[in-house]
């Protein structure tokens, strides 16, 4: 049977793809479905409208972001659209993603947008930060996350056997 | 009857609660229950993990904490739970939340918290944020939601009239 | 007779006047016609569409757009007109515009976006600057800017006598 | 026939060349014909100066300053001049370009500079933006302009095709 | 006769060793016991709870913690225990580290920690700072330290004959 | 009986006491004694090498340095003794502390300086990490300490009532 | 008999009077004459270049020069005359004079400035550092500033009184 | 017949040489002698107090100081003697000499030390200011001085021609 795609993510270059990658690759780990698209707020707006636009009703219920330097994209998505947006600062070249962090995260009262860390740590735990929106209404995904972050808590534990 | 409460704000002192009350605001504006508490990363830590350990067994669904400085209560509840965190960057004494802002996002990947902007609008995009998760699953909410919206756009539309 | 309206004056906010009101200030001087509006990108996307859609049509020339925080203003109008856009980073509350003038300034190749300095000094310069790009194609207009700088000069030069 | 020079782009020192001759690419690209130069301002002051003040009699009508570090040369140049000056923050050594922007971006009141990004897109973007400049009384010009801003659209758009 | 631990080095991540290990390189040199672990605030929460309380317990006098990003291994530890807690920022990825002091540095009023520079000096200096702490009652620690001391001097002093 | 005087409470000028007050104020809540003294860097040179030098044979044991701006006094003492100095990075006029932060966390390898945050948190934060490090030979210290964590976090839960 | 006049102190706006006094304050109190004047590196760029030229000829060995923002007066002035140059960053309105202090210091190899503190500290020490230089071949003002080094030693010393 | 010393370049660590041999390059190039020595202030402070207090008496005229991070060299040698003190920012590690700039720039009034750029370029300015105090009383020193300056306009304005 055909999974239905609650994800989507979206990046304002191919180049991110390289960051943005981090965060299917959870999705991937867990076997959730999402769609990918390079949509540019500056070089294509309206593909990004109609994006953000259309999101809901064609069944997606959250959106992860990424983009870097004067970094539109997370908040203009956010703007077109009432479902949870992510946001990945992408890092930039001059300022290190410093100006991406500040253009996503720096959002006037009124339109959220969620902001994780500069890079791809960030773009991973968009990722996550998706599966725990979803596992609200999912006991079966909250279990599986609830066992990754076990898994992970172990990992961490025995990685101090290899200090020498 | 009574509402179940699905959203909790903390905060790591009471002197946040100036910045905090507007996600609480927020809330009250839309009539969604929530509970509110002092719950300092430094100063309590046990209370912390109680508070986060048993959050989702108490039905909590989404977390707003707000912290300044070296903000460590949004990472720590966020490493105690998998519901979703959203944190918000307290405005500091000398450097105006910017220590805030980067002890709260620059997470490392594995644990997720959403940061939102630098003080009182920040509060107040994660009460709204709180609500966008919850409209996910609430069709009802997910409309009051949108109205909200439209309405806020028709206020900017009309407060260009004042202009002179 | 009614002289053509060639340069807009838009904000992010009705708060943003009182900085924006230094671009509005020079035109008055200089008795060149504008039109001033409020628009959000985040509250108001589709207006802010429209209205850059529409501008080249309506005989617009110039566009002069202010805004604070993720200021995604100035770069969304520039996305969607090929008129010179110019940015004037407002003065945010916590990050005393930093903010503002990365979000502003750091467009990615392919739209760009003139930025002037932060706050009201810049949306005087962002007045000035629209001047300049007119007066390439109106001798008068030239010569009255020719003396306004003159003007300018010798005030400074004699502002050194009251020294003591 | 010979094309008349309208564009003029000067840089602090010849290692600036390097993102410098990204706006001259650009211009390359539409076909614009343009003089370019090392001026510095802290070495050859006088030369900055009779630059500038003949620029406009020259028949130039955009000036185009690319220099890094306590980048003088776009503000310095615009204090000597009514036309419309661009200025390009470029990379420096220690501190990424945030010393070049600041110092062509926060000039005061009554001498502006329309700053672009820091580095080889805003080197890009100066070009564009003085095309942008150039077409309000070039009709040619801007549909040409219109065109390879559709095309860069289809390029943005077909690259997502590429992501796996 | 097994000699007694008193100091503890624990870090967040395993590689965050390559920077912590210029602290065990100081306490080799100096023959004193540690014990090195890595304790994840995020990852391994409860570990990080159970080592900080027992500390003092198991005769730890002094904790040595870095950590890198949003750096909260230090002050969480300081939060749990009333042992001098020595914090080394390790260099992060995107912003070099300046999150990593910001998130150790910025500790509230009621919880202190000791910072150190951002790094493997940092590592180093929280390894010579905790000999410090051990040398207030210790005379024969102390005087070794000085020794320590004037041998680091008469190093810098020769250092000077190999300018050429 | 006299009490021996441990600790040293210094600063770069006398309008840095209403700063270091907090940390002498810490130490009246305890009881312990404390000398306080002005001691420039700058302006006394001799005077800080003087004291630095002697501190250990008058019996001082910990030595707590407020300084902003180019804040050397911390570094220089450290530089000057090896019993354990903590550094509090006062306030600043024009960059708020971040100079004076920057100056006192730095040190290089070889000398350290345990720096606590900036301003009066710091202060009160330095005279808590002299109490801690006295307090690890001294039993009875290290109780009253316990019990004033306990009393700290006590505060914090009931603040929580006054909420509303 | 009058006095040689071997100091200039410039600012770049009446405005910056308020912190350049501070200079002048200085030699007053030497009895050391200065001329001081408002010469605007953008407002009047040939009262700069004149200035700067015929300086030396005047007879005048030091220039004192304050401005903030893009502050280019220092670096010109330093670019149009081979005299020593003292620049002093005054405090910004929105980034508080950090924009200032970059733009003064960050000079390109070849042409030096001599940078000072931000603000008023920034500008009594331009106005000290004018006369050290003087002081090298005038040992009679060599010898007065010995003395006000060591009053100014001696007052920092009895503040310690007032402590209480 | 011998040359009197009048310059010291003096630096934190024998690692500052790569940067501060510029410095030397340019006393070199002008054959002025000049003394070279590593003085650490925190490893070497004694060294750097009998150096500083010495210098007069030695013949020196100018120091040059040079050091990275908590840059306290620069400050303290000027608090030790009346000599001018010149500066120099070395690229630090982590923060890339921003650390270093504002540890040397921000002196308290009364001590005054002429802050140069970050790294090599600064090294080279440091040289050639030492050379400008010199030549206010050598009017030999001034010429040459002044011939070296028309050579490097002459260089740059030449360098044009390369552009292609």
């Amino acid at each position: 049977m055909f999974e239905k795609v609650k994800i989507a993510i979206i990046m304002g270059s191919k180049s991110d793809w390289a960051t943005m990658k981090r965060a299917a690759d959870v999705l991937d780990m867990f076997g959730v479905a999402y769609e990918k698209k390079v949509v540019s707020a500056h070089r294509t707006p309206d593909l990004m409208f109609t994006f953000a636009e259309s999101a809901r009703e064609r069944g997606i219920e959250v959106i992860i972001a990424g983009a870097g330097g004067a970094a539109h994209l997370p908040g203009m998505v956010a703007a077109k659209t009432t479902l949870p947006v992510i946001g990945v600062p992408v890092k930039s070249r001059a300022l290190n993603g410093l100006d991406s962090l500040l253009s996503i995260v720096q959002m006037p009262g009124g339109v959220p947008v969620a902001t994780m860390s500069i890079g791809e740590s960030g773009a991973q735990n968009a990722g996550l930060y998706a599966l725990q929106i979803l596992a609200i209404s999912d006991s079966d995904l909250a279990e599986r996350y609830a066992k990754f972050r076990a898994n992970q808590e172990k990992a961490v534990i025995e990685s101090s056997d290899d200090l020498d």
